[in-house]
């Protein structure tokens, strides 16, 4: 066999894609419950599936044919308009919006329209592990802020400041966080946006969870001054519409950015899912999105975190955790039991999958902060079973602590 | 606005794209007669459909959900058997086969899983517009060897030995071709295995059109000797099930080159399309896809091919092109009336364009060999349409060269 391409070696697998895959193949083992990977629970709104049956029994060949590059010109038209009413932001439908294949393609485009090798990019630690990946897989170089649960994730302006270089190409920035929950606060956007204008590098404000919020507000990041021209918003619909499988999100920015992804989408995936987009269009109509989100999925997902909150206070009173504000996800600081079992957190992960079929995600695949921590998502399963997992948690580790 | 990569000044913007954009916005023009894009015009099997509806209707949330990165287990178990009981190869569908974003996301990770800054990669001129972009966004060197009419756009095994380096990385494949719809000899099959093992270079075949063939036999690269360990198929479900909206094809190749793959697409595009996944899986049920293919596909397909070869010796007596014995595309050289015209294949494609709304995709786009030509495809327009498309063509050259 010929050799494969060093850039190979720069990245590491995801573990919560392993999980996905061992997921498809014991999917019918039904007494493993996973607080692992953010994958809603909730079926979409019943319109947007009786919508695009409809589209696919009436309109066959155009809703399963090629689309243009940047997307349906229609889907476009209603994402701008959401955008301007919802937020009073305005991108140009046919120049300023493209849709990608999720969020991972968005960020994907962006960072490839942007650094160079050897460019910095700045990330917190913890945080979602496909940054890092991402920009190593295009030969940049990851650095990182730290964030603690004592400051409640927030990240701090002075560390920021102390690590941007004359190479820092971009900051990326999410929120409500994975895997913490954090609402970033609106001094630090306001500080981050000051350090990207002085210092000339990009935002890339990773907004998957946007819709997802539970007390706080969440910051709109281009809203800022001067944070327009040099901010690239990602955003999917995998979260907000609990449609992951079609694999659909989009991505707004300055003209020439959007051209840059445009022309390396056509060589990286041709086009987005047409089926998907079709069915999107119904997402924007008839105020079934905001009737969704506010009626189902924020009052689901917010009972779920209380419930879960409690829980985690019950069977491991002496972890450390913030109650998210918003996302899917609860970052839990359990140094206190791992110290008592002599282990880390990654075997305890494995050990809680293998004696009491629970998935959890170890922290430290967030970021060396992430260390001692798991992450544990509440959208993936019921009330009941939720319940189940904690208790079954609290058992796993009483038994290894007695 | 800070600045951009420059890995997007080695590449240019694909001219079927900004077609596939602008068809977008004109749809309802239709009287615009499209020789363009290869998009079929065939529906899918109803039966996939119906499968489709059935599962969107009664298992929602799974069908919309997300799977693993190399797609959902069920559909590579059955791409597997169907390789091995129509081809007889072997592929082990958890190790060996990857669920791609349609093909240009599989050629896209096939050449990011092997080449690195300064590896070259040996394409044919004219070929599919892709690869060398991908090649270059990689930072990967093109080379390339010339096919001509004469020779019925056939490759010659000395022009490859004389283009090989010690920093050849690939060949790339495609067989049945776009666009000249040239099936490759099994003699140059033979000789460009022996010379890859020889020279330890990867074999990237394309097989996107391998169902698509009129007459002769497309030769299965994997089955010839040496080749299994070095060969990367890319294969795509946009042609041979009428379904390119769901973006979705197959990757086979050794183990190490599939785990390379499904690494970088976890940064790339995170998961496959699931929705489609479920539709595909019909696909190979029931002996759907022989019946479709034998029975509606290749039929229809080669009824367009003989009628489109007889009208371009009807309306163009003086141009030159071979009967393309697979894929969806005439490449017709027009040499003797562009020369009459005094315009290049790019100008007589703008000028049809606005003149008679005609697209046709001049040829000087797939590569230096290819001026003089354009490329028309059979399978987007009803015979009637083709008619009327190849009388305005005649009318347009006719009005030129009185």
């Amino acid at each position: 066999m010929p050799s494969t391409a060093s850039r190979l070696n720069y990245i590491k697998t995801s573990p919560i894609r392993r999980i996905a895959s061992l997921l498809d193949e014991v999917r019918r083992r039904s007494d493993i419950i996973s607080f692992g990977g953010g994958a809603p629970s909730l079926p979409p709104p019943k319109e947007i599936i009786d919508y695009l049956v409809d589209k696919l029994r009436n309109d066959t060949q155009k809703t399963v044919g090629y689309c243009g590059t940047r997307g349906l010109p229609e889907l476009r038209e209603l994402i701008s308009n959401d955008l301007k009413e919802n937020y009073g932001i305005e991108y140009d439908p046919s120049s300023e919006i493209i849709i990608t294949d999720g969020g991972t393609e968005g960020i994907f485009l962006a960072l490839s329209s942007i650094i160079e090798k050897g460019d910095e990019v700045i990330i917190m630690d913890p945080t979602y592990l496909g940054y890092s990946e991402a920009i190593k897989l295009l030969e940049g170089r990851v650095r990182k802020i730290p964030v603690k649960v004592e400051d409640g994730y927030q990240p701090n302006l002075e560390d920021l400041k102390h690590i941007i270089s004359p190479v820092t190409k971009a900051f990326i920035l999410l929120s409500p966080d994975n895997p913490t929950g954090r609402i970033i606060k609106e001094e630090f956007v306001k500080g981050l946006v000051d350090l990207a204008v002085d210092n000339d590098f990009w935002i890339i404000y990773d907004a998957a969870y946007k819709y997802i919020t539970y007390d706080a507000v969440n910051p709109w990041v281009d809203k800022y001054s001067g944070a327009r021209e040099r901010t690239i918003t990602i955003n999917t619909f995998s979260k907000e519409a609990s449609l992951p499988g079609f694999r659909l999100g989009y991505s707004t920015g300055p003209k020439e950015i959007i051209d840059a992804m445009e022309k390396i989408k056509q060589y990286v995936s041709l086009a987005p899912d047409t089926v998907g987009q079709y069915a999107l269009l119904k997402f924007y109509q008839d105020g079934i999105k905001e009737k969704y989100l506010k009626d189902i999925v924020i009052p689901t997902y917010k009972k779920r975190r209380d419930l879960m909150y409690s829980l985690i206070k019950e069977h491991l009173p002496d972890a450390k955790t913030v109650k998210p504000e918003g996302a899917f996800y609860f970052f839990v600081d359990i140094s206190h039991y791992l110290e008592l079992m002599n282990r880390d957190d990654e075997e305890f992960a494995n050990r809680l999958l293998y004696r009491k079929n629970v998935i959890v995600i170890p922290g430290s695949h967030f970021g060396d902060t992430g260390r001692n921590h798991i992450r544990m998502t509440f959208v993936s399963e019921s009330e009941e079973r939720i319940i189940e997992g904690l208790r079954r948690i609290g058992a796993f580790v009483f038994s290894y602590t007695l």
